[in-house]
């Protein structure tokens, strides 16, 4: 099987045009790497995701927590259940405002849509990552951090990325790096493991959240454009891929090579244990 | 008939879960009010369209210009078959980025999603039209003025509303007013009839678009949220309800009433002539 879809708990593969995720793109998203039924970073998905709800005013008053409980009953059940429990995957989970009457104004009783998507997963480690400098600017929003899905500015960042390139770095208004379009960015710079910021303007990554709590020597700091000249070592960051080395970065056509770094190496070698197979408790 | 959905030209409720409009905010739309089959402000609202097409990346090559005669002809045809063309009728069309793999980045070839969504019109005229200063503030970003699919600000500030208010104005970061949740804002201040521009943050709607083309009068500048203290007068403008004048506004508790003026009575006059049913040629 190649993708597989539940929709409120049934299995489908539409959704009403209605649905306010549709409509205004009042939505979540998280997007889960399955290592054989296994789900190693679920519970920072589920945070994040219970975390965006209360900022996107999803959780309805009395309901609260319910959407939460059946997301996580019907991922897990779903993992448990052959043949997903035997494959590799990623699973995008995305809630949406659901159905409402027209208009921006929200409706009293707010029941979200919950959408499970399982795909096969494919992903073919590069052997070398090229990335790509976007002339895109990501602007400073009130939900910065967050996973939602107006992701306008991503697919304009995206949508500039010829097919030799992997991944595109995107920066802010004021000149500094905020993340990849859809990994988070870490860099050693003066022997340093830094990642830039992304409360303002980008996505606050599970993956990256885990490396802030496990590794000591990585700090959040500013990056800016210009440090991408002399950075020691830099690599994408997500759930899906782990820590991913950029070997150089093409800067509005000339092509800057990235070293390797101890610093880099530590944290590769400490991220791919995540993603082994554990038993599930 | 309350309401009826064409997608891609045929009857439909639902839409693909792998639809990037969905996804990922990949969309624009356009509201639509008809009297009796006919749509006055349609070739603004076309325009308008084509242009966030253009801006979103919906032309694919060689298909430019393809999904703007297929929504064309699919509206018109809709307005013009019983029971639709004898009924007043709010149409919202939707295209969005249509089908593509995971991921941000855009397929080679895009085949956008085309929604008509009618609906029997109940709009009904409020006696004292009275709207509310909301907190949440508009942020610049590269798709100012369009009508896409990103609209988490414009719920947050919905969200703000109390059932006895109309609508809510909106600011930007600067403080200056910017419009309302769904509608433009036009003002009387100083006997002079302004628009706050809204190129950075807000929505460049077809109402105003068409007032600012016939209205010599109505002019666009800054208008301060201190300026709702002793504005002369107020309206709420959209291609919905045309021009509607504000009774009095909530500032954090405390009302503040308007006035009538000459300029916006006859702006009222001048605007309602616009949906009086004609012949469609």
């Amino acid at each position: 099987m190649q993708q597989f879809t539940l929709i409120n708990g049934a299995p489908a593969s539409a959704v009403s045009v209605l649905d306010r995720g549709l409509l205004y793109g009042q939505g979540l998203f998280e997007t889960v790497r399955v290592v054989k039924g296994y789900a190693p970073l679920w519970s920072l998905h589920l945070a994040r995701l219970v975390k965006g709800m209360q900022a996107l005013g999803l959780h309805s008053g009395h309901d609260a927590g319910l959407a939460q409980v059946q997301i996580e009953t019907e991922f897990l059940q779903l993992l448990n259940r052959p043949p997903f429990c035997s494959v590799d995957a990623t699973v995008r989970i995305t809630v949406t405002g659901g159905e409402g009457p027209r208009g921006y104004r929200p409706p009293a009783e707010i029941a979200p849509t919950r959408i499970i998507q399982w795909f096969a997963r494919h992903f073919v480690r590069p052997d070398n990552v090229i990335v790509a400098l976007c002339n895109t600017r990501l602007m400073p929003t009130m939900f910065g951090g967050l996973k939602h899905c107006n992701r306008l500015e991503q697919i304009a960042a995206a949508a500039e990325l010829g097919a030799d390139v992997f991944e595109g770095l995107v920066a802010d208004s004021q000149g500094n790096l905020v993340e990849a379009t859809s990994a988070n960015l870490v860099c050693v710079i003066n022997d340093q493991l830094v990642t830039p910021p992304v409360e303002s303007c980008g996505v606050a990554g599970v993956m990256r959240e885990w490396l802030l709590a496990n590794v000591p020597a990585l700090t959040i700091a500013p990056v800016s454009v210009g440090a991408l000249e002399t950075m020691q070592a830099a690599a994408l960051v997500n759930s899906n891929y782990g820590v991913l080395p950029i070997h150089s970065v093409n800067l509005r056509g000339r092509a800057v090579a990235f070293g390797q770094h101890d610093l880099m190496q530590a944290l590769v070698q400490h991220a791919s244990g995540v993603f082994d197979a554990k038993e599930q408790s």
